[in-house]
């Protein structure tokens, strides 16, 4: 172990990544957008956005102007990686046949089909599947989307991605986006404290001010 | 939006991130080592891993074999990333200012020393301070570790990285970490059910017996 600290000796500088991350931030802004879920199942994981263009409710302003000529504020960025990718120390071998982020965009639009005030007809979604030793970047390319967009769902509006936390967690708090748009069964058995619905929909106006 | 569905359209292939992740955690694996917290306080964030070299308990065979001739494996790998840098749209300007990584390190350092089983000096850390450009390579370095080490502590215990939940999501289950090693004060009021002890130091058993 050491004793002297020399700061130098733990920096790391790269200035090459910047530019393939731009790169894949901008392939995945050239991606074809499809309805929510796509439109068949497809293998592969990766990063992708949902897009609200729906023109009522509280998200209204992203479908009468935000939205309306391009796919331009994802409401939420969500990335996947394939099963078994965290605990194996060699690269997978089955990277391209886990269907991993079709089955993740399919359970969103079962959580957004299942809330009382929204309609998946209002929902777009874009993806970008990561393969081979692209792989990789999946956390970085997500991160830098989440940070270029800062969608509602991922900041202000918490839980959306949130999934049935199985038996013994059931006493939790009611997530925020659940108590925007309640609905998913598993969240009938909550029983914790719930958010102030008057205060989270102050913030998404402040956020939606904020856009344009 | 588009009807038809072409796979290739959504496939980004890159070889030279792998390249350049590589290097990176290169680096990383040859950045000095230090007892928990680090000596000094100090800017920047980045990607880090604390190891355990104790010779007593339940992780002795840390101390024991795995690590005693190197930092081979580690407990516990995290990341941080600067104050305001998830929500800012363009590139932070006082990335290096925040001592995040120093700050969380200290914390790790604070919540280890409150547990009634373990010894802050049966711990080493070693850090990787990312900088300007080279800070959107952190989650995937920060995956790329913790794929590559499976730690015990991301793995099979969970719950060591939890913050103090607050107010309001006191009712919560213990974690996994809190339920083994007790002692952190705001754990105290937490009244959910607890993680079952046996079983999960017939996990951790087992994952020691799969190491080497």
């Amino acid at each position: 172990m050491e004793n002297k600290f020399d700061r130098t000796k733990h920096v790391y500088r790269n200035d090459e990544f910047a530019e393939l991350l731009k790169d894949a931030v901008r392939f995945f802004h050239g991606t074809p957008v499809f309805g929510l879920p796509p439109p068949e199942p497809f293998a592969g994981s990766g990063v992708y956005a949902l897009y609200y263009i729906g023109r009522d409710g509280i998200y209204k302003k992203f479908g009468d102007s935000i939205n309306r000529t391009e796919y331009a504020v994802p409401i939420y960025i969500g990335k996947t990686v394939p099963p078994g990718w965290r605990q194996s120390r060699t690269a997978s071998a089955n990277t391209g046949k886990s269907k991993s982020m079709f089955l993740r965009l399919a359970q969103h639009a079962k959580s957004i089909s299942a809330a009382k005030n929204l309609n998946t007809a209002d929902f777009a979604c874009r993806f970008m599947i990561l393969e081979g030793v692209a792989q990789s970047m999946t956390p970085s390319v997500e991160a830098a989307l989440i940070s270029r967009h800062n969608p509602l769902w991922n900041s202000v509006v918490d839980g959306f991605g949130n999934h049935d936390p199985g038996k013994g967690r059931r006493a939790g708090r009611i997530s925020d986006w659940d108590s925007l748009h309640p609905g998913r069964a598993w969240t009938a058995n909550q029983t914790g404290e719930r958010p102030d619905k008057k205060d989270l929909k102050r913030r998404i106006t402040d956020y939606l001010v904020g856009l344009r």
